[in-house]
């Protein structure tokens, strides 16, 4: 999709993989992934959870579904599988093993020709700048290609149509990121040499935003920046973590939009009271400009908007530690055997 | 139960709370609590998943339950609610809106006279060693009840009868607990001077037993000893955490049973290659002598054993903190205001 066009209908190879599903509706979806492809899932669950009488559904990382077998995996289920690369082993295993259970199966990939879309019954392909060199629209982004994907089951399985309004949200989104990433651009030069110092730097969130949290803390701080974190959750945080609270303690906070939000607003009270608020990144959905994102999908596109406004900060955080982002591994594509 | 008693019949309130369903079933199942208590949960939803055809499930902490008001939660529903004290506000809140929507409820307690109890159309209590100030027999702990009350839904819901293995293994249980107490003594005293050390120390798992890694990261090294955590859990580690593993990194690890067990032997391997033995503390399941627990029974009752086995850990690092345990704390129960 160009940058200057509005989205009017679903992507074909998300049309033509939900098709099917029709003549007879699954009960139970799966979403299945593994790190950063896993973390997206969880605004997918959240509305799912909210918008679908009909679809129970679990999100689990790849190779725990394999070995949990749930009972519910079977012909009433629809496994939707997510991994960038297309190559991940567990996810392959995952989507074998939920053909062989008589599941439906979808894989999300960046790569059409990849092992994960050839394995999968369908495929629906979405798009990361990093591979692209170039800007992408956030609309085909992972996050936004999941939205389509499961706002078009809800269509078929339940008879509710919100695809109509998350395409005009879809449309409306990369500007809104754009004008992001300008409203923080500030408050992340003012952060950046604090929290970079930090051995320990937590993330928090609640709802939607979770997964975007869960995401920063594991792939971000932990495998790119060698800084210890816990996705922490804004309610689970009273009832233990909130002891590490110190002037010193460092933290992200996501403060999402919708339902969820009050639960975040709680924890940042906490946070601000206890802690000092030169260790406290807080990023308010609430401050942002939304124009033309339905309110309804304001909560669920959120942490899409926060987690790439992020990358910006990270890179900051990169650059004074004199880490190399994207290639300051330990591990992770320098060795094969484990 | 007295301890030389074995278990053959079901506590007389998980029968009576339950008896009500058979006429009409539900489908879906609602595990909701916080902390701790929602840490006992995760055993629970494995079950279900491996055990259970007809029930779908969801694990969710109370608020962010309330908050979510998941489309499914309705008359067809059976949220299942746990708090100690029976006095969480989130829990009691949650309990009264799934009461709201129509939907069945089940709240566990140690209390039978706490609001918790009242709140929810049936009660069922269990016991844990810190109030009764004597030993109790780990059956009827959170975990065992929980195990009860999910082995009775799936014999009335599935037809199928687990109750019996149950039953037979929860009167093993506390025997190999003793038993697993002196195989970890020494292994404990050799590790807590080192592990007391560090500003971090991750803990590990999969499976069942994650919800056991994640209470011990919250609520146990964060809450009670102010020592940064995160359940790691171990394919997950793979995909992001696993690049802060050096010869410093702390990580307790839960090997546990079953087939989520492979998961856990290859995140062991990984830490045995890249990080330093002496700042592993493996807790493997596999050296324990479990007889009289049913195999089948055996992956769900590891995370019991283990985690209780850990509080003499626990209050070895607290010792050498000079940290009280149960008492040092800052916010939790020191302050009502948040």
């Amino acid at each position: 999709m160009s940058r200057d066009e509005m989205k009017t209908a679903l992507n074909a190879d998300i049309s033509a993989a939900l098709a099917p599903l029709a003549r007879r509706p699954p009960s139970h979806v799966f979403l299945i992934a593994c790190g950063g492809s896993l973390s997206v899932m969880h605004a997918g669950k959240y509305f799912l959870d909210r918008r679908s009488a009909r679809l129970a559904s679990d999100l689990l990382n790849a190779d725990e579904f394999v070995c949990r077998d749930p009972l519910k995996l079977g012909p009433d289920a629809l496994v939707i599988l997510c991994s960038q690369t297309g190559m991940t082993p567990e996810t392959l295993r995952a989507a074998a093993h939920a053909r062989s259970r008589g599941a439906r199966t979808i894989g999300m990939t960046l790569d059409p020709g990849s092992p994960l879309a050839k394995s999968a019954e369908a495929a629906v392909s979405y798009q990361a700048s990093y591979t692209t060199g170039a800007p992408i629209d956030s609309a085909d982004s992972n996050y936004g290609v999941l939205l389509m994907l499961l706002a078009e089951l809800v269509r078929i399985v339940d008879g509710e149509d919100h695809v109509p309004a998350l395409l005009q949200s879809l449309g409306a989104l990369q500007p809104a990121i754009d004008r992001a990433h300008l409203h923080f651009a500030p408050v992340f030069a003012d952060f950046a040499p604090r929290l970079a110092r930090k051995s320990v730097v937590y993330t928090m969130a609640s709802g939607p935003c979770y997964g975007a949290a869960y995401s920063f803390a594991i792939c971000v701080l932990m495998e790119m920046l060698w800084i210890g974190s816990q996705a922490v959750h804004a309610d689970e945080f009273f009832h233990g973590s909130f002891e590490v609270v110190d002037r010193d303690a460092a933290f992200i906070q996501f403060v999402g939009l919708g339902e969820t939000r009050r639960l975040d607003e709680r924890a940042r009270a906490f946070l601000e009271r206890f802690g000092a608020s030169e260790n406290l990144l807080v990023l308010d959905a609430g401050e942002l400009d939304l124009c033309g994102i339905d309110e309804g999908f304001q909560p669920y596109l959120t942490p899409l908007i926060l987690f790439d406004v992020l990358w910006k900060f990270a890179y900051r955080l990169a650059a004074l530690r004199g880490h190399v982002m994207l290639d300051g591994r330990r591990y992770m594509k320098k060795l094969t055997d484990y």
